[in-house]
């Protein structure tokens, strides 16, 4: 981390979505500002923002708290003075504004990837790096997306995509060079660890789902989280990005939690087991991988088994590497936003 | 780890070092040769090898395999035929070998730092690359060989200098962008956890001793390891390269584990707690931070309390990233040759 190059670079950036992560993202830019121009030579300048109901742009940068109060307020960034433009679709911003990287955090929409794929595809075209925390885009379009981002020698970064600020992705792409993969486990979605949780704590899954909702851990229809789709989606990613397969939705068997009772649990339990949602590839004897996701009960000495439910983690299995596990502890979506920062960095720092 | 690109780059090597670690890496090199063509489009060519009774070298590649069988006779690698050079040393041969890289797994000498010093220094100055596995010459010359490093625009890698395969650097320097570390917890050292895990089974600290050492784990004279002051030396590799401080073990309070009893592992698991050797960073008030390396009891919850004695492990507490942990089960020293092979990729694929 350390940077002793003297020269100054400012990067423009424009951001989409400004919901939990962007907003959060831009609070870390602030607070961080100085920080990263002393340590780094770096200053990042907010040139452009959308959310749903229109965006805002200057040249010289928007007031990063200013974005940050109008969103406290319920109101729009396109509400901006002098800046604001109401009804303008994030694509446009893309399109009009100059800018060296995308952020690109809008919601997930799986069916579309709609608007962060067009963004995506735009600002990649346009020869911006592109970094983000949106799933949807990836599982629908990552060798599309990538080979852009190759074909025009930018940056598509996304480590925030799986488990939130666990370095899941860079530690298969960076730190396993050579190596061959014989199974990876992961436990990427908080919202069924949590429920898991509570239910070994005693409580039934509808009282668990309950105090998950009540917690705004769990989205008031739950399906994509309890019937294992949101762990099925980054264990797609990380096909494509580690594994190198280039896997869909359809290739994945995917089983939710659901079904799991207190007794199961309870079960597990009394064997020394803890039950998981397990995200899983595992190497076949052909080189290709089984993907699964599914409730499965790990022996206590399992590194995954002890997480609870406000950790993520992440297991490899290699030939040359041993057995590398890392996890983390993420009590409020902090990291997941942090995670644009960190690609930023790797990419100017 | 995916790479299109379909130039192939053929990088000449030179490695000082044919022990436990050499010639693991040798092997790897051998057995992932056409994965390494295939994936990365690199050929590494063994153009110089070196241990402590002489050297080998040629332009056009040693065969690894031949190097490999010299050593497994106990001989040395100056008996190569027509390539050998008996007496030579090895800062002789980075002299006067053209090469790309320098590998460096050279004995530790925490006293001197050679013959690794030289070697690294020579290397560097002649523009080739360094990775390492050798602590002793960033323990005693860290500033100055990044400088150089720095100056002559190659790079200085050395992932396998703390935990082994374990990422502990990597993740620091790569994973944390913009972040304040408050603390780093390491579990760096395996044959105390070796000792201490035999303890906790009922063994007193002789017979746990003995044990470390019938298993090769530990030293005939382990005072580098039970002392702790291997641990306070990857303290002070991490202190350099991830929080930016330019420690020396003299800044390291340090206690090792010889003091430790059976009653106090006892006494530590009937409260839930297990006594680890924690090497440990803590952030003053003031920004700098407090090293220090001494037995520890940790409650049960910590991410380090559960590794056995075959397992390696760090924790990073962050302001913006949560908490991230990560471990390797190391059974054999494997993935700490391959991570000469991480590094290695790291700079070229």
């Amino acid at each position: 981390m350390l940077n002793n190059r003297q020269e100054h670079k400012g990067i423009r950036l424009i951001l989409i979505g400004l919901g939990n992560i962007g907003r959060r993202f831009l609070s870390i830019l602030d607070r961080k500002a100085a920080h990263l121009d002393a340590r780094y030579g770096l200053t990042f300048k907010l040139v452009g923002a959308a959310d749903s109901q229109g965006a805002a742009f200057h040249p010289r940068g928007l007031d990063v708290a200013t974005v940050i109060g109008l969103k406290g307020q319920k109101r729009s960034v396109a509400d901006y003075a002098d800046c604001g433009s109401p009804g303008m679709a994030a694509l446009e911003l893309v399109q009009r504004v100059e800018a060296d990287a995308l952020c690109e955090a809008s919601p997930v929409n799986l069916q579309t990837g709609e608007p962060g794929l067009s963004c995506m595809r735009t600002a990649l075209s346009k020869g911006m790096h592109v970094v983000t925390d949106n799933k949807g885009p990836l599982v629908l379009a990552f060798a599309e997306l990538a080979a852009l981002a190759r074909q025009k020698g930018v940056e598509l970064r996304f480590s925030g995509t799986v488990g939130g600020g666990l370095p899941a992705i860079n530690l298969g792409q960076r730190d396993l060079g050579g190596a061959t993969i014989e199974k990876l486990e992961a436990l990427p979605n908080l919202t069924t660890s949590f429920i898991l949780d509570q239910m070994a704590r005693g409580l039934s899954y509808a009282q668990a789902l309950a105090a998950a909702q009540a917690q705004g851990c769990a989205e008031a229809d739950p399906s994509l989280d309890v019937d294992g789709w949101d762990a099925a989606n980054k264990l797609v990613i990380l096909a494509h990005s580690v594994l190198g397969v280039p896997a869909t939705l359809a290739d994945v068997q995917v089983q939710g939690i659901t079904q799991i009772t207190v007794a199961d649990l309870e079960k597990a339990q009394a064997e020394g087991k803890a039950i998981k949602l397990v995200a899983q590839a595992v190497r076949q004897a052909n080189g290709t991988y089984a993907l699964t996701v599914a409730p499965t009960a790990l022996p206590a000495s399992h590194p995954l088994a002890r997480l609870s439910g406000q950790q993520m983690g992440i297991v490899y299995h290699t030939d040359i590497y041993g057995t590398i596990s890392a996890a983390i502890t993420e009590e409020e979506p902090i990291p997941s936003a942090a995670a644009m920062l960190r690609d930023l960095l790797s990419i100017y720092a």
